[in-house]
């Protein structure tokens, strides 16, 4: 089943890029490598701000890391035209906004960890980092950056 | 137009690189690419130190991601011998010395991100990622990481 | 020498590669280079913890970043069969778990480099960045994420 059968599949729609706010891109293809910007988490209400340990939970930040993962998503649909066109997703940074001493930031990366898995199969296994961090823009609780191999 | 020209009609002289203060270098080529080690925010002075949101401002973080994109620019040169070789800037780490929830990195990386496109045109567009953080070397303002095509 | 008999020489022993604790792999090959999931500071009584500048000093860092370090080469050798396969170590990424403003984040990192070149020698120097956040997985003092051209 393609990537794209299975966004619908399970009910996933594809947010809309967000338009880089500065001098950069959002993606860059240079061989068979597709690099990636940092995307922070966003919803139809807009940012997901906060902190986890603080005003929010693991499981709010594991949802915030997904719907970065599936911004992400849309930004490799706008790349590439197709997301069969993805071989593997390779590498994975998450940051996480959490309070000094926060020991769980895998536990939130997951949901983006979780979601590449789900739509990608074992084509969406990668390396990752998943780092606590005092701050991220507009106050995001996550914002995860990535390579992927097309 | 050249990156060279350029840089010299832009008023802008190429500082020292820096030494590598241990078992590291500046620079290393793979393939196509090539990847830098993060520089700090110097300037003739010294060392741009402090943390944006206490005792710096957005404005001054913006001068100290320049001056950083500045040095990455003059490691490259002594790399690569010209400026010439670079096919374009790959990917563009900026890590931010700041208060926690400090929600404006990306304004301090844009002084970064605006050197390359006013020093490379269109080729200096990339990926980014623009983190806060609690600490950096030297207690530097801004450090830089990124990756180049040649 | 090789890689193998410099350990041996030097009298590390490696430790037991982690497995990783989610939807995620410790090594990915694409195209000449090896990408590293990130690993954290263990020894062999656990999770080697805490503060660099509150409860751990700089000497515990640097430590604690070798043990990253050689948790890497272990990483390797399971990844790749033998160390021989490794031509040169590109990129490091060292994050210190520190105190705001903690302005010696390289000389903890340093712990990793000293390792590397060790082991490796010549081809053992990369480049790197040193950054110090505020919370890092099971409350690690290092946290070392890492690039190898095979």
């Amino acid at each position: 089943m393609s990537a794209d059968q299975k966004l619908s599949e399970l009910g996933y729609v594809l947010p809309e890029p967000p338009a880089p706010g500065g001098n950069y891109v959002s993606a860059k293809i240079v061989g068979g490598l597709v690099f990636l910007s940092g995307v922070i988490s966003i919803d139809k209400q807009g940012v997901m701000a906060g902190t986890v340990g603080h005003d929010r939970s693991i499981e709010e930040g594991y949802t915030a890391a997904r719907q970065c993962a599936l911004m992400q998503v849309a930004v490799l649909k706008q790349a590439l035209g197709s997301l069969d066109r993805i071989k593997q997703i390779v590498s994975v940074n998450g940051y996480v906004n959490a309070v000094a001493g926060f020991p769980d930031s895998p536990k939130v990366i997951n949901g983006a960890s979780d979601l590449f898995v789900e739509v990608f199969g074992d084509s969406g296994r990668h390396v990752r980092a998943a780092i606590g961090v005092s701050a991220l823009p507009r106050n995001a609780i996550v914002e995860i950056q990535m390579t992927v191999e097309i």
